[in-house]
């Protein structure tokens, strides 16, 4: 979509905050050599994100022959964030500080045919209480719950309108979940998710053009494009665990055949297992988990069926994100989520030599490959700074006092 | 890259104009209306090209109940812009008003052997002297030269990194022909080319996610994100020509196998041909141009061969372009060049089917798919408006005054 004088206003308050988060205390100076917006901008937003509680003012610094400057720093009591990642097994919710410091943690373990809507609402919203009371905050201070749903959502509408490991259609998820939570909700997919917490905290900040490859179950890219995650027009941009790498190859449970996933998503890597050793003691038939923590000990114990497994992974992979570096040309590719966590640094290594083998030279010399340093969930973590993100955008349409902020939002539950 | 507040004003600079060329006369509040802008952002910008000549002042209009509104209008010989598509066998060169309308053409053709930087720069240099001289206009009102080369070239340092057809290696080139041409010269590739003219003139207008398959000789795919020309962090982006889309294909002059290129760009398609039917009269050898109007004629009398052709080549590229849709969800895929030119409409329905086949639902929902409508020569049209957009964001590092911009260029050739 393009962008507006109002979406340029929501992208510059988004770039002072994370500079802030990131460096506290610091000057409205400082912010505004590091954003490279004029100090009149800075001075604005730093006024509207006081007015909100987000940062305050903590003191003065003498500068080099002028008037001692201001400094501020994040408020990480102001608020509070909640971020939810649904996934295939579990939902994980954590609830951050502003400075998006974990307060609390809840998990809760799905069980295979508990993938019924009103279930994992119920586990959503169980887990969600948890956090508020382990954490001890009040219903007033939580700003927003960001929810990462896998598959294509609406994120206007907050429907999941496919998700392809449980088969949901149109699911109304954000109007299943405002039955049992009352503060503001925000729905995106762990694509979106991850990509804005490595653009606020990882590896992608500071950068404009970052893609940040999720290998789990499922495999995407979420794109930071211009210094911001790029949706597209329908928000579904990033599918490109779905984009064709062997033609004619292997069956999708998209309809298509030969999907980049389909070769390096957990399932996939499995498959090749067994095509290429079928007795192998490294899988564990019906548990991704298990079988790619086995694949990691055998890489790093120099066994010769682990160290070919992962060989043909980053064949695949390597061929796919040069496609991605051809494309889109970035400065940096970060490799994250669970399987990339647990295969780390040998398969950074051999992307990186399989990379070279596809890609042009020119956007190849551009390109730097890194694991992504996020320790905590990044989809929790990235969840949450969605909501963060939606606070922050919905500034202007609201008065910019936080007790407005606050009245304004639907009564906290009981 | 990250966007700056300066390019944040360039970039409304360049919607402002191309608002006011695509409708003229038009008043300051249309604009604010159409472009989202605020109306005083609007009014200082329109200051702006008024100061430079590039629009003027041509009456008021009648507004209901309030003042009569001043109307301004594109100031068409307030300029003119040059437009060099360098291609494999011929340099093309166009010389525009500003309202984008061809005021003189040139052609020169290379013949096989040509293919050596001095030739080249001398075919160039010899059409821009003939377009000038054709159109009469001053030197000193010639705003700029976009020069369009294929390949990979670096637009800060003028340099045609690599043109793989010539197997040219970081051959100087804006330096080369500045010593021919004294009007400020702009150096881009046809992907972006043709992408800003799409952008400007085209089917992209209006659109903030749009993508422009060119399809020649070689492959690639213009992309306009967020509004604006994506060129990636070192001015690489869009070779989706060099994506994998059947691991260990056909070799690519690149380097790597399987390439899209190798699939559908007319060479591609030829080899699909004659491995198809090696004695069909379809096929010239070594005449790209002669085979593809051959293969058009074909399928408009229905010949089976040639519908095959297309056929095969749109199981390719439908596959290789869903997976820009999945990965980049632009509202319109735009089919440019010389091959979709001269395949059309049979093609584009083609495509159609085969993007369908392997596109998500969601985003495949989102995109619309056209064939170019830019008559004339879109690397020419898009080079002179890459030489426009030159012009408009060295505004802020120049007085306003026209007479100084004009002042502050190297002499005119005598």
């Amino acid at each position: 979509m393009k962008r507006t004088s109002r979406d340029i206003r929501t992208a510059n308050r988004y770039e002072v905050l994370r500079q802030i988060i990131a460096e506290s205390p610091t000057s409205r100076q400082e912010l505004a050599a590091t954003t490279g917006l004029s100090l009149a901008t800075v001075a604005t937003l730093v006024g509207e994100l006081l007015d909100l509680d987000m940062i305050t003012e903590v003191g003065f610094e003498e500068s080099a022959g002028g008037r001692p400057r201001g400094l501020v720093a994040v408020n990480a009591s102001g608020g509070a964030l909640i971020g939810v990642d649904i996934a295939e097994t579990y939902v994980h919710v954590e609830l951050f500080d502003l400075g998006l410091n974990v307060l609390a943690r809840a998990e809760e373990t799905m069980r295979p045919g508990e993938s019924r809507p009103d279930k994992v609402v119920a586990h959503v919203a169980a887990a969600t209480g948890s956090v508020v009371a382990q954490a001890g905050v009040e219903a007033a201070r939580v700003l927003g719950v960001g929810v990462s749903m896998p598959g294509q959502v609406d994120r206007a509408t907050g429907i999941s309108e496919y998700a392809p490991n449980w088969d949901w259609h149109d699911v109304p998820l954000l109007d299943l979940l405002s039955e049992h939570i009352a503060y503001p909700l925000y729905l995106d997919n762990p694509l979106r998710a991850c990509a804005v917490a490595e653009l606020w905290f990882g590896a992608a900040r500071g950068h404009g053009d970052a893609v940040v490859v999720i290998l789990g179950t499922g495999v995407g890219a979420g794109l930071i494009l211009g210094g911001g995650v790029h949706r597209g027009v329908s928000s579904s941009a990033g599918e490109w665990g779905h984009s064709t790498l062997v033609l004619d190859g292997r069956l999708c449970h998209c309809g298509n055949h030969g999907c980049v996933e389909t070769y390096v998503g957990a399932p996939g890597i499995m498959r090749n297992l067994l095509e290429l050793s079928p007795d192998s003691p490294l899988l564990h038939p019906g548990d991704q988990t298990a079988t790619i923590d086995a694949l990691a000990a055998g890489v790093a114990a120099q066994d010769p069926v682990a160290v070919k497994v992962l060989k043909d992974m980053a064949r695949y992979l390597g061929a796919a994100i040069a496609d991605l570096v051809n494309v889109l040309n970035p400065e940096v590719v970060v490799l994250g989520s669970w399987v990339a966590a647990r295969l780390g640094e040998p398969l950074l290594r051999e992307v990186r030599e399989e990379v070279a083998r596809h890609a042009l030279k020119r956007p190849l010399a551009a390109t730097s490959f890194v694991l992504s340093s996020i320790p905590t969930d990044p989809a929790c973590l990235g969840a949450a700074t969605l909501a963060l993100e939606g606070a922050l955008q919905s500034v202007g349409q609201r008065t910019t006092k936080r007790t407005t902020l606050v009245r304004s939002r639907t009564a906290p539950p009981s």
